[in-house]
């Protein structure tokens, strides 16, 4: 990860343990500028900072439900008292908290409150640098409106206002359409700057004019043979494999004709039987949503056979339930793309058996029949050719409806007509370490950090060459005039070290302007941008208009 | 607690859990006034702003013993991979695993890094608003020197940083030298902050010529009777009680004329028997420096008769050591206040038996002796009168040593002679929060909090009275003026509110000036200070001057 590495090198960030980083003082600069911009956006935005405590009570979290549905692990702790507390991943809970204990009309609304602060997630692995950590600072906004209608003002507000958050950063940002989650809402956007380390799958077409991340990325599927007749089911010997392609094979039909099982177990115990056409893929998220289940894990070989009485690579939907133990849950999902096809072929349920012109709605029925389907790259979406593109998540907004304000107890304006209402809620955030660490990927070369002149530590990086005290002496005079007109200087001043050495840190350091006094400069001084190669001669006078 | 009444109610902070504090937006503000007036003292002073992780791997705390000795309760955390972490208290341990990270030669010395970051105090009773939390902003600062010489440097440069500071924050600090805990360096003082409500006890002079806390204060003893003659000890029937009292009165001699022995026993079982005259009390935190003892807790009844032979209320230093366990390890610490009296009286080490004529090197000699008393109102010392004031502690410095770089593996400098050696090190704190409410209980009166102006989340309070448009208008218009030559303003603009009720909450929140604009100011503005009583009309133009 270029950005790990010139960090480090630099001497930006240091780790303490996985994930857990020191931002030394150089890093600190960085941090607190874009922190600056995020503030002074936020608050033109009409938002207010406030802060609440690292440690919430867990007894909000229960609320919620959301110790262990939080979407990331929490973490606990008790206090010697027995206490118990959650390390903030994030702060709904604690933000309607400190606003129910206000009794807040109409009038008042919509209220925007934010923080910068800690958050703690306990990730599994932690990896590349800055971007994917277990505690980062993150600014996080909560804002609170009468209504829906008064929340996408505030929504819109909040996306213009990310918008200029990143364009300041010199990030360029593709607003992408993802998942909302537990809360299902329409109004969900991750800021994304392309990059082809980023974790972050997006569909995206030519023009750019849709943009959605994988997990809800929506297309129109292909028709295969809809107008075919249907054929008379059949069940056949099929001595193969368990896998897709071992179906083509035998079969000799292509993979869209055939049936694609997933088995899944929710967190409550429930079997739900994933089936779509063979060339796509089952969509975890929006299967999730259809059937409204927490966390999906895959069924085993056992249960496959003791639940469902039926055989790993060959489930079939047709006569499942009439099959499958009587007390077991089971909920067949149909992805609508198998009504674009006819006389399909897939397993009978059975080891070594396999169906072959099975038709949707003949020959089977589903529970429930929806798109849980995972776009691909070359899918269409209204005439246009989808491509796949990565890219880093840096920041995020969020509907988040009433979902916490209908959860937490009192959590209730006074609107007009008198009586109390819920606040209807939207969530917007930023990781500064990971934004930070995004610049560095946009902004460098194989020499080091090309900081944009708003973020940098130092506007100048001031280079004094030679033994000669009267150069150092010049120097140090010329550093004083700066700084006393508020350009923030970094001066290399050390004596034992090479030219060469001096240029190579400065380039590593990533500064916009260099300037050199050397025995060689006489009267002027050397002026570079980090991002030419060309350096002039300029005196005092132009190098204060350069600046 | 005036502090937390007044900044609850004017809306700058919310307890969320006890000792746990939301701070709203009002709050926010102050909180970065003050840690604005830090930084800039702080970068001043040659420190560079830097910032730890919240979680400390705790095998750092354990490199230095400290998961049982911090001084505070450590909370502790693991993730779920059973990686053990602390939650920072305070962060040497941290800081200098950051500096070994770095070669670093003694050119490049002295470092001083600092941050601004939570704290965590697992505190049984949390009070006092922001006085004692569990959780707190705390500027933690830490030098590393290549010398003790060098370090008396730094310690004075911080010293002078934090006057500067406190000045400018409008606190008036008393510097008192104070505790240097298990270090026991001889540089460690607070900046006190007089005040009733204060738990810092300190004893000062009349001129303030010396001030030192309770704990560390040192003091003349008055003779009472040394150039008397030694009399034949003698041991009598004494049915009393156990108390000091119960002595004088029977035997109707002084209070210091009486032993005092107050029974120990320490973190590693050893029994500490403190011997003092009878109008002294024992100080733990010296005789805890004196024994080299982490923790003391008072020695059972039980202990006092089966590990001593000894009796509660009767206990004597004389022959104790014959009549004690003998696989008991006993100290006997003799407080030097008693070389000043001659033929003394106490227990026997029997119940109701008592010694008469008791006296030091005579009849017993201590295992060590030293200054083991609490000074206490009255007491002298160079011939000035002590008297006790109370004061809230709102920073602290303090020496090091090498005591973190011994104990921590290759915290190690090159130094000159090409050697490598331990920093010497020091650390200084302010807590921000507590800082916040000590400028409250300084600054308020009966109606509200009065800020200084640089500390103030506005500097003027607006407000328009009426209910016609004009005014707001007006008013709207005159924000935006000042606004824009960056002057803060807080605008009441709320039209169904009170007159009063405004200049009630105008007083209550405690912004420096007040402005009003209301049918009756025609084409002036009501200027008003807030530490005053008077109200005038001026023009626009003589308003800006006055801002």
């Amino acid at each position: 990860m270029d950005s790990y590495k010139l960090l480090y090198q630099a001497g930006y960030i240091r780790e303490s343990t996985a994930g857990r980083f020191f931002f030394l003082p150089l890093g600190m600069k960085i941090q607190q500028n874009i922190m600056k911009i995020v503030k002074e956006e936020m608050d033109r935005a009409g938002a207010q900072e406030m802060v609440s405590p690292v440690l919430h009570p867990l007894e909000l979290w229960k609320e919620t439900n959301r110790t262990n549905t939080a979407g990331f692990e929490l973490m606990r702790i008790k206090d010697r008292r027995g206490a118990e507390f959650a390390l903030g991943g994030t702060a709904e809970e604690m933000f309607v908290d400190v606003i129910r204990k206000f009794q807040i009309s109409y009038k008042e609304l919509p209220i925007n409150i934010y923080q910068f602060s800690s958050k703690f997630r306990d990730e599994l692995r932690a990896r590349g640098g800055l971007l994917r950590v277990r505690e980062f600072i993150m600014k996080d906004a909560y804002s609170f409106d009468v209504s829906e209608a008064e929340f996408k003002k505030e929504y819109k507000n909040m996306g213009d206002t990310y918008t200029r958050i990143f364009k300041r950063l010199g990030l360029n940002t593709v607003v992408v359409e993802s998942d909302g989650g537990y809360i299902g809402g329409e109004y969900c956007h991750e800021y994304v700057v392309d990059s082809p380390i980023g974790e972050t799958n997006y569909l995206t077409n030519d023009e750019g004019s849709y943009n959605a991340h994988e997990e809800v990325a929506l297309f129109d599927q292909e028709d295969v043979n809809s107008s075919e007749k249907m054929k008379s089911i059949e069940e056949v010997e099929a001595v193969r494999g368990t896998t897709m392609e071992d179906g083509v094979k035998l079969h000799k039909m292509p993979l869209s004709h055939q049936i694609k099982d997933v088995l899944f177990v929710d967190e409550r115990g429930r079997f739900i039987l994933a089936i779509l056409r063979g060339d796509f893929d089952a969509n975890e998220i929006k299967l999730k949503h259809l059937v409204k289940a927490v966390t999906l894990r895959h069924a085993t070989a056992e249960e496959i056979r003791e639940k469902l009485h039926s055989e790993p690579g060959f489930i079939s939907p047709v006569k499942i339930h009439d099959i499958a133990e009587k007390n077991v849950e089971l909920i067949v999902v149909v992805d609508s793309s198998l009504k674009t096809v006819k006389n399909a072929y897939g397993g009978a349920n059975k080891r070594n058996r396999d169906l072959l012109n099975v038709n949707y709605g003949r020959d089977y029925t589903p529970d429930i029949e929806g798109d849980i389907a995972m776009a691909k790259e070359g899918c269409m979406k209204d005439g246009k050719k989808l491509f796949m593109k990565k890219g880093i998540e840096v920041g995020n907004i969020f509907q988040l409806g009433y979902h916490y304000t209908k959860l937490m107890k009192k959590a209730l304006f006074m609107d007009k007509d008198g009586k109390e209402k819920p606040y209807y809620m939207g969530s917007y955030g930023i990781g500064i370490g990971r934004t930070m660490a995004t610049i560095v990927e946009q902004y460098h070369d194989e020499r080091g950090i090309m900081w944009p002149v708003n973020i940098a530590p130092y506007k100048v990086h001031f280079i004094a060459i030679g033994k000669d005290s009267v150069i150092f002496e010049k120097a140090a005079a010329l550093v004083a005039k700066l700084e006393a007109r508020g350009i923030e200087v970094l001066y290399d001043d050390r004596i034992d070290v090479s030219p060469g050495a001096k240029f190579a840190d400065a380039d590593l350091i990533g500064c916009p302007y260099r300037l050199v006094i050397s025995p060689k400069t006489g009267d002027k001084i050397e002026f570079k941008k980090r991002t030419e190669k060309e350096t002039k001669l300029v005196t005092t006078e132009e190098l204060m208009k350069l600046l």
